[in-house]
């Protein structure tokens, strides 16, 4: 990798987060950090010397003087939900390339002002979804494809779940569940993973209708957290997928996929169990045996190797398109930006849902 | 055992299903067939020959003669849902206990005939559950007791599907999708399990409220091919319940429990991948570790064995219990009535749910 492949990142802001991405660029061949900045320089100063980042990153005690950047190809925006459409927008305007944490914006207002600053100036766009970048997805990916005989065949159902324990303090005061900061709260931070695996299921296809289920609690604030909701899809075949996420329950990460010849399980799509390795369940063709006294098949554990962990293979995918878009005047993959933008169209038709006391909304 | 404390069955009809309690009874060391009774004698007798059952055994070209026969303690019913009502009813007014198919009637009016009958001549009854019976189902009830400090802790979220493909041949004609056989389709003879599995979990409390969403699929006479449905408790504390149950869909039996502090999933909870041994994945107290970049823990696989499939088990629980009535002159338990009758208040609901066009309906 010479230097000129490389993809330079400015951060902006210090959330915990950060620190997991700051550590994937590091870790990436054709990126590296040359900026971060935060609202109080010392911040920023202490963030570079805790994740051990080199000298030569250029520390700001503004998220201005990252965008403003010239040594900045890329920007990776950790910041709280609210605050996404201004600074995404911002660094679009000087022609950095977005790299944005989930949920992507608030609405799909919002995310739309973000994409068209990104179409206008040229400049990719991608949130931060990691999992989508694991080579587990792109294996479980081919189980999917109709083409493919040893598939699950034409999905009939989805079940995912994105769950955490939290505390009292987490409910009341979290960055993720407070209005200002996070609006959609759980909806947000948790559902983005499962409303977005739904659709990743389905080819991308949009849902025809999203119904939230009337379980959903929220805090004083009246910021979700935990939520019940179910797509469907009609065409080409029906699809039902049930989506529970939660601040309240035990960690989990589910996802199950079951089609009219076989079906997947995982229980860590967001977040594998480990690094280096993750493995999914696989059953095809299951009957009963005889007397239904036990099953012909039991699953199969499939297991992936990764060299990379799946926040550095993003990194690696995102930095591979700027360096494209810079050095050899490719236009932007569209492919990512409407990734982000269903996902957002199935959020905020899940927020209407609730709106309308847990009616369908049809999309 | 004596052959005093062995009780005699008489089965009623040869479905398929009969073929695997037959067995099941055979393997039983309380329990014994005494009669087996078909609309045709001939097909009496060669179920008779078919499942090798002693030449002892009384054949019966009706049901009625089993239901007469003095020398029948107990009656198996695995006939088609419709008749459950008048066969149970006919077999408790001649003082024989009752094990009967799931679902165990078509609606909640129908089961209270059915349970009226048996209390007012003192027999035992029970449908046909046979998971319930399982050691592997003692060993995740004590997971779920809230003064098991090892346990998941309060219950928050529950998944549940029942799952099978069939042909197009089933789907307009198989007894289980006969509006005049079995007449609530996939909600009967799949959600039956799934509905019971939420209400175990949650110690049999019934939900506050039931949910249809719209996805459900009928065949050309009407009758539930495919269903989706979420259950809501609010008290003591908020659980819901994702259930979804097709016969369109690839074989599953999945069930995932998730409480404050840890969570159970398995994927055979109906019919355990093999008849001598069982077992379930546990997680307690996972957190992502530093970074995020995986679990402080993975799933822990508990392994259960059973000396006797989960049939034969069930037929002892249910043989014991009518051996200490006939014999010792107890009281049946209303533990198994009671059970039935809550599943099917919620399969009235589920169908209520969908007359109303999804909306939620309070229990």
């Amino acid at each position: 990798m010479t230097e000129k492949d490389t993809v330079r990142f400015g951060i902006l802001g210090c959330a915990t987060i950060a620190r997991k991405l700051a550590r994937a660029i590091t870790l990436t061949p054709n990126a590296t950090i040359s900026a971060i900045g935060s609202r109080s320089i010392s911040k920023a100063a202490k963030f570079a010397v805790e994740n051990s980042l080199p000298a030569s990153v250029r520390i700001y005690g503004s998220y201005d003087e990252v965008v403003e950047d010239s040594g900045v190809d890329a920007v990776y925006i950790p910041l709280p939900t609210s605050l996404h459409v201004r600074w995404a927008v911002a660094a679009a305007n000087k022609k950095k390339h977005v790299l944005v944490e989930k949920p992507a914006a608030l609405d799909v207002a919002e995310l739309d002002l973000i994409l068209e600053a990104c179409e206008a100036n040229g400049v990719q766009f991608m949130d931060g979804c990691m999992w989508l970048h694991h080579p587990r997805t792109s294996n479980m990916k081919h189980l999917l494809d109709l083409s493919n005989s040893d598939g699950i065949g034409p999905v009939q159902f989805i079940h995912s779940t994105s769950t955490m324990p939290t505390t009292q303090e987490f409910l009341e005061n979290n960055i993720r569940v407070k209005p200002e900061l996070d609006a959609l709260g759980a909806l947000g931070d948790l559902a983005w993973y499962c409303i977005g695996a739904s659709l990743w299921a389905k080819g991308y296809k949009l849902p025809t209708t999203v119904t939230a289920l009337p379980d959903v609690t929220r805090n004083m604030a009246g910021v979700i957290l935990s939520i019940t909701t179910s797509l469907q899809w009609d065409q080409p075949n029906q699809t039902v997928a049930n989506i529970h996420c939660s601040f309240h329950s035990h960690t989990s990460m589910d996802l199950s996929i079951s089609g009219s010849n076989g079906s997947m399980h995982l229980k860590d799509f967001i977040i594998p169990y480990k690094e280096t390795s993750a493995s999914f369940d696989f059953t095809f063709g299951a009957k009963f045996v005889d007397l239904h006294i036990g099953w012909n098949v039991r699953p199969e554990e499939v297991h992936v190797v990764n060299k990379l962990p799946q926040e550095a293979l993003m990194v690696q995918e995102f930095a591979m398109l700027v360096a494209s878009i810079r050095d050899s005047g490719s236009q932007p993959s569209i492919k990512w930006p409407e990734i982000s933008r269903k996902t957002q169209l199935v959020v905020d038709a899940v927020k209407k849902s609730l709106e309308l006391g847990c009616k369908p909304v049809s999309l």
